[in-house]
């Protein structure tokens, strides 16, 4: 790119020419239409933040979306502000009961996932719903509260067109493996642990 | 982690009373509150959808937000109709007039990316704004199309509270070093190149 500045306007308009070819030849070849297994991982922060803007792609385009949290019991004041305002088209439900130091019961922890899961499942064959977020699954199946088998199993056997998006640090191979749309979030930068800052309205809650 | 299920029930919850004490402890360390120069960069998806959830989470909160798109000239369908109910606390500018490779022309891209930036300095500098996204800005720096150091010099200056956001892959090393947050978003798998699957609609865009 840098080299761009020693190009005449010539040069340049031809090159960006070449360029736009590239990309429509790209687009043309990429014609089929399914639903998505998605993986947000990593010990950065977006994961969720990202599932979250995926959601309100879907909601714009007036899918019917499903959001089943696996660990937090409860929603933030202000995302559930936001969500609520979709009501007719969205499904969401805080089924966990907060993170295992919190709970530090694991038994119950163990049976919390697992409700969710059915729940998670129940969604995910209705193909009414377009968009089905299970967040923070990969951490219930990381602390072995869910089977990554049972996973793989209702993902390999949804519906075809339907989108799924799993979030959490530390998602299994299993689930990378069938999956579509990977991306790792890394941190290379946190506020919190470097500056004593803490988390902020807006940004992390 | 794993080894968690070697632990009797009691040893498990004192191994997680230690935990959360651990969490008590650091967040009452962290309790510095100022707004945050955040980035998302890498080749992977979520830079974008990540801020977008911010954003929302912002509104949800009653703050007031800016967004300043600086590569497209308009925006989807979807997430205009998402964002358009927030008109009251937000403003979505979308200012560039599309990728390089469409518009052909080096100086036209300039002239709309030092617009964008004016019209991005404006909302960072009036403190009725919490949250000011600049989206794609780094490539708009990436490309030469605006100075690292202009850009720096304005996050430095900006009131204390104000939340900045900077998405778009290559992100300029002066920019890294005065963020306060920096998320890479690293491509594991994508459906496009590798499965010839097309954009989805609630996914993409």
């Amino acid at each position: 790119m840098t080299t761009d500045t020693n190009l005449s306007s010539e040069q340049y308009q031809q090159k960006m020419q070449r360029r736009k070819e590239i990309q429509e030849k790209r687009l043309a070849e990429a014609s089929k239409e399914k639903g998505l297994i998605i993986v947000n991982t990593g010990n950065g922060k977006g994961k969720t933040t990202a599932a979250l803007g995926m959601v309100m792609r879907s909601l714009g385009h007036g899918f019917r979306v499903a959001i089943i949290q696996f660990i937090k019991g409860a929603w933030e004041p202000a995302e559930k502000a936001v969500l609520s305002q979709w009501e007719n088209q969205l499904d969401f439900l805080a089924m966990g009961e907060g993170f295992t130091w919190e709970t530090q019961d694991r038994e119950r922890d163990i049976l919390n996932a697992q409700k969710a899961w059915e729940t998670a499942v129940s969604f995910i064959n209705n193909s009414e719903y377009q968009l089905v977020l299970l967040d923070e699954v990969n951490v219930a199946l990381k602390l072995g509260y869910l089977k990554a088998e049972s996973v793989v199993k209702a993902l390999k056997t949804k519906p075809e067109q339907t989108h799924v998006i799993l979030t959490g640090r530390g998602a299994p191979v299993e689930v990378i493996e069938i999956a579509d749309l990977v991306t790792e979030m890394k941190l290379i930068k946190h506020p919190f642990k470097e500056q004593g800052i803490k988390a902020q309205a807006g940004i992390e809650f």
